[in-house]
């Protein structure tokens, strides 16, 4: 029913995450109703990701040169490695401004569940990189049993190049209520218990 | 914090309508986690439609040539006029089945809430078209303040084309339920009460 153009673009926005068929034509017929610069823009954007976004050679950040900003930055600690699972994990640190070191970015976790072995997410370059001058690498992956998974088996990994590896704290989220947290963080929680 | 290409590509996602910046960023990471020829089909169906898609000339309707499919097909009534607000109400009206006359898409209603006149939508080429010929007009503008005052407009302005003007039963929605129909849904469905 709709013309040819017009069905593809729709099937497009549908590979959108979240985007069922009504979301999809709701944003179809936006686009189509903008002038025909503006839809030169938003194809110019998904142009220039195409061909200039890539992965930072060392670290596996986002990156629009071999090595991104981050490992370029020489006021930054290049001894001090934070993994991360994915690049939005960094921005989400980069907000913080408390981390002033490196990264290095997994893309994935090791999960026995979906199949994804150690060898299939970016971990041997960072066991390569890992060495006497690196002062501590802080594993940050996501507290789920699959990001407790990896950052126990890279712990291991590291255990002969540096005696300084650590995990990111869990417990209770600020702003959070003890009666809605669940029991797993409540316990983490209490075994992280800090003196004030 | 990310690389230029990304940041704009983000921006051209928060244009898309309801989509704010979380979810442009997660649609963002989701093109670009795929393969560079399938950003490609993304950059191709937005440049398809921006090349090829059009307004009918004669009914306003979605179309890529200058006259759309509906009005090129002569197994339609092309005597029988349904009038509506935007070309999604075409989509809308086709899946029915029931309607095989054609369109005339007003691109809008009149609106003296947000100024907009009777010239700014497409309802001078209606006038034209319509003639003697013309067997009925069905109005099928939303039944809002905006929508009612339209479709009287447009009757009002072919009273002396067609004596033949109609308009969409308003009442309660199938499956839907007494109590919970608003007071004006529920006085046209008293009016517009049927014998059974």
């Amino acid at each position: 029913m709709y013309p040819k153009s017009m069905l593809q673009l729709i099937e497009e926005l549908k590979k959108l995450p979240g985007v069922g068929i009504k979301t999809a034509e709701r944003y179809a017929f936006e686009i189509i109703s903008r002038p025909k610069e503006e839809i030169e823009d938003f194809i110019i954007a998904l142009d220039q990701v195409r061909k200039n976004l890539q992965y930072c050679h060392r670290c596996g950040n986002l990156s629009e040169q071999d090595l991104c900003d981050i490992c370029l930055d020489n006021s930054r600690d290049q001894h001090l490695i934070c993994v991360v699972q994915d690049p939005k994990d960094v921005i989400a640190m980069e907000k913080t401004q408390q981390f002033h070191g490196v990264y290095h970015v997994l893309h994935g976790v090791i999960s026995t569940f979906k199949g994804v072995l150690p060898e299939d997410i970016n971990v041997s370059s960072l066991i390569e990189r890992v060495n006497e001058e690196t002062s501590e690498v802080i594993i940050a992956t996501n507290p789920t049993i699959e990001g407790e998974t990896t950052a126990l088996y890279i712990a291991k990994k590291l255990e002969s190049k540096t005696q300084n590896v650590t995990r990111l704290a869990s417990g209770l989220p600020m702003g959070g209520h003890l009666d809605y947290a669940d029991e797993m963080t409540l316990i983490r929680a209490i075994e992280g218990r800090k003196k004030i």
